[in-house]
């Protein structure tokens, strides 16, 4: 794919002559009304760019297309649009474009569309979507282009890259304890979703094996029962760190109205650092940022390196996860205001 | 585009030789390893099911390659994924693939990915975005193929097709009404945003010309805002349309705060139906529906059509928005719980 940057487009002689893309397509195809003198110009552009006007039987001689495929399952968008956006941003440098289509869970969406990018001979696919412990349904493996798997489980000789929940768990904890808080909650998801397990093995690996950790689901109102568990018959805990940004604000809702302050007696923290969630909650909430869009960067650079026959080391490569301190837990003790 | 239902594609092959696709795919390329029996086996369904191997010199044959593009400037996803659901719904029974490429609003990115959309022969761009007074960063006039404009603004002699705007303002007002509200407002986004003077003037028509129209920014904050501004100094209205769902949380979560009931003594009203926010007030929102996989399907069907060759009327389509009634503003007035 370092045939990429050296690549001359449509769009390059459509600059150079001084007209529109679709002037420059209408005048190599020999169709649409324009005088011969801008035809004869985009022609010659062409010429002097080396552009081969017929796409088709160019990819025939290089075998290349310069595009990769993303698969998702994620119908939200709320987990591959940032990574789309990273791979983007990393490969159009490149003159590479990335194409996304959506399998959501039906292995014959799946079936269609990856026989859509085939066919389109993209050059790479990433598949990604909504947890990291499950397969896209797409048959995926032995493809004859490479794959990378960004936030969607693959094979085990797979190149797999993953947020690393345990090191975004663990920050998150010793925030609580850094500011001060010593008596460690921690609210999330189901049981048997991979996340919510690893980041309650390794909240407990800070916090103690004694310090609770309640599994529910991912939503508001689990927040609320949440904090009703905790605070009805006695003082609920000081630090709270929730599986997900959902459970948090439902935490941090219900808080304010029991007259619990926070971040003043209780510090909340919520995971994936989600806009829409984390900038409308009272206060602002902190929260753990998987830093997807990276994680996208990332896996366009591998399928670039893959698809140039460079070695990459096979299996699961975990990127770091940052901590995004706002008001719900500052790095000021309790009943303190924090900025 | 009729081509398409009838087409033999690598996965037919694979299904009748029995064989993962990418053991179909390397059979009929004569690379990797396998026995003669299974490549013999796959040559020959293909041979049965007419299937021509080489895609691209089957393209420049056909000069058909059966794949939609869509581009979006809409990062987040929220309106851009619904779209393509309903476009990949419309057209997926057509072995038509969607493939989404995101430009965000840097016209050098429209260019690149235009160009590779252009490149892989495309049959037909989708352009959408998130809000319809606005163009996307793309030369899409005057195109070889096919452009259909879905939720984004298009040149006037354009396919486009937009949420009828007032009409789900219209049935928001007037369910106030049936429910027997009196004193009515509307709190909603920037002036100058066609969807937000669109949705007030509508609002007036129902409302009376009297009637307060706060216009602010999309947010929650602007939601508790406008609460404050509407209760400070008096009774506030007894039923409430909101330009969006995040304002109408808002002014939910603030009228609770104020120990104002809602829906007993207010019916709030969002738009946008937008599941992590409508779900998750407290009451749940009654909000409007732009039905924007609907219209996603509609696009696809018309592209379709475009592309073979029928006469479709350039223009403004509007699809009806519906109202979906939840709690906040049940079909019963003031003062009587609903449903």
């Amino acid at each position: 794919m370092t045939v990429a940057a050296e690549r001359t487009r449509l769009s390059d002689v459509a600059q150079r002559a001084g007209v529109s893309l679709a002037t420059a397509s209408k005048a190599l195809n020999g169709t649409g009304r324009m005088t011969t003198e801008t035809r004869q110009r985009v022609q010659h552009a062409a010429s002097e760019l080396g552009f081969r006007p017929n796409t088709h039987a160019r990819a025939l001689i290089a075998q290349r297309s310069f595009t990769v495929g993303l698969l998702t399952n994620d119908s939200y968008g709320r987990f591959s649009m940032p990574v789309m956006s990273g791979v983007s941003e990393a490969l159009v440098s490149k003159g590479v474009s990335v194409f996304m289509c959506g399998v959501e869970n039906d292995p014959e969406l799946g079936r269609i569309h990856l026989d859509a990018m085939l066919d389109k001979q993209v050059d790479g696919i990433i598949a990604t979507g909504k947890r990291g412990d499950r397969q896209l349904p797409a048959e995926l493996a032995e493809l004859p282009i490479p794959v990378v798997y960004a936030f969607s489980k693959g094979p085990d000789d797979a190149v797999t890259l993953m947020p690393d929940d345990a090191q975004g768990a663990r920050e998150a904890t010793e925030w609580l304890r850094r500011s001060g808080r010593r008596r460690l909650a921690h609210v999330t998801g189901p049981e048997g979703f991979a996340a919510a397990e690893v980041r309650a093995a390794a909240f407990r690996e800070i916090a103690g094996p004694d310090a609770p950790v309640l599994f529910g689901d991912w939503s508001e109102a689990w927040g609320h029962e949440a904090a009703a568990r905790l605070w009805d018959g006695g003082n609920g805990p000081d630090g709270i760190f929730c599986g997900n940004d959902q459970i948090a604000r439902g935490i941090i809702d219900a808080l304010r109205e029991r007259g619990v302050d926070v971040p003043g007696a209780v510090g909340v923290i919520g995971f994936d650092n989600w806009g829409v969630v984390v900038r409308a909650t009272r206060p602002p909430m902190t929260s753990v940022d998987m830093n997807l869009a990276e994680l996208g960067r990332q896996a366009g650079r591998l399928i670039l390196a893959l698809s140039s026959g460079e070695d990459v080391a096979p299996g699961i490569r975990h990127l770091p996860c940052s901590l995004v301190v706002r008001e719900s837990c500052g790095g000021a003790g309790p009943d303190r205001m924090t900025a």
